[in-house]
């Protein structure tokens, strides 16, 4: 259909890198694009840290469950919600901000996944790689810690960022008309329309394992959600500020 | 640098369309954008509801605070996290999601966010206009009850689209050396620069009302977020079957 859409439609998370670091100009086009992404009502809350230190993407890497491209890639961002700037322009008007609300938090959470996904378009568009990383949320305090990120700021997720090594596939999304809706939200085809994405993931997962791995996206799903996970979330976001009592 | 970044960096809100509607095949490009977004372990945790229903989109547009523009648009998106259809999946496993949890919340707002900012793009890479729209968390029950949304999904924002009506001009971001820390987040000089922005966007606002609106951002984040907005959220989310237990 035209560039920009044949670049979003050929994603797909990168996790090996070549060792060339990030232009300058590079990093400056991304931020840029993430600052232009909507706001809710302009508040931008929203902050990024970019980290290159070796040794602090190696601890970030460990307290994100192991995960080596943190430490091998040349660029970790960790993308964060935060209410703390909005706090001190409150300060500014000798008022004072309301961050025990769910929708501040959603807000706040909402503002910097849309800054977040316009620096991986960008990136992407300049031929580099990227990977979300929710293990960022696995050690919340610790990250919190090494970052000194003040209060009324949480790590949403990681990404990162370098010139793609790898040529991995694209695994299959769910059928469209699970996705999307006319006028009203359909419950009718749920449970078939799973079966037939699960014998799809299936035949990919074999494919792509030569047949090592038998598995299917409802055996994932419930295998991931069945049990609790990360929660230490909520005691350390109400340690951090946020609240959700109304 | 390239197309796509030229695309991001030129975004504004498009609140007035022509009244041409947009065609299938360009609703179809952009849905397809938004499922090759990044998803966390790719539990896909969102939907969306297209709505064309003149009479539709305008309760819509009452419950939202009255915003005209989604009856005035051709197309309006209402963007869900969406842990329904997870919940179905585990079920067909024989097992039980926990949807009682910060992370699972974090990650169905986080998922819902990534697909929609992809679409946003595509949409605006086919020559479309966007606005988000955060009203529809006004009265997210009655909204619930109009899409006839299953427990499990909460309504995060709304989209409207259509061909842009209007050449509005861009709001001026805040400088990157807030938004942007690099190895650690820095507070140092948060005020001092914040004193900055207010003078930029006391200049846009009286230039943009030829002088009628005397303001600045510190004042205006003040206003909005003194007192708590969207005080229902919580329960509603509740009621939905979300928690936050931990």
């Amino acid at each position: 259909m035209n560039e920009t859409i044949n670049l979003l439609k050929s994603h797909r998370s990168i996790r090996k890198y070549k060792s060339d670091p990030i232009p300058q100009e590079y990093v400056d086009e991304i931020i840029t694009s993430a600052q232009m992404a909507s706001s809710s009502s302009h508040v931008q809350a929203y902050s990024v840290i970019g980290v290159t230190d070796q040794e602090k993407k190696k601890e970030l890497s460990i307290l994100s469950g192991n995960q080596t491209y943190i430490a091998d890639c040349p660029l970790f961002f960790v993308w964060c919600a935060d209410l703390y700037r909005l706090q001190v322009a409150c300060e500014m008007e000798k008022t004072e901000i309301v961050s025990g609300t769910m929708e501040n938090f959603i807000v706040a959470t909402a503002d910097v996944t849309l800054a977040a996904q316009n620096a991986a378009i960008a990136a992407e568009s300049l031929g580099l790689g990227i990977v979300y990383i929710g293990g960022i949320r696995n050690q919340s305090k610790e990250v919190t810690e090494l970052l000194q990120l003040p209060k009324l700021v949480y790590p949403v997720f990681g990404m990162c960022l370098g010139f793609p090594d790898q040529e991995p596939s694209q695994r299959p999304r769910l059928q469209t008309n699970l996705i999307y809706h006319q006028e009203v939200y359909n419950t009718s085809n749920t449970t078939n329309e799973l079966k037939i994405y699960n014998q799809i993931t299936n035949e990919y997962y074999l494919e792509r394992t030569k047949g090592k791995v038998n598995t299917n996206w409802s055996k994932q799903m419930s295998n991931k959600l069945q049990t609790a996970s990360r929660k230490h979330l909520r005691k350390y976001l109400e340690d951090q500020g946020f609240g959700f009592s109304e």
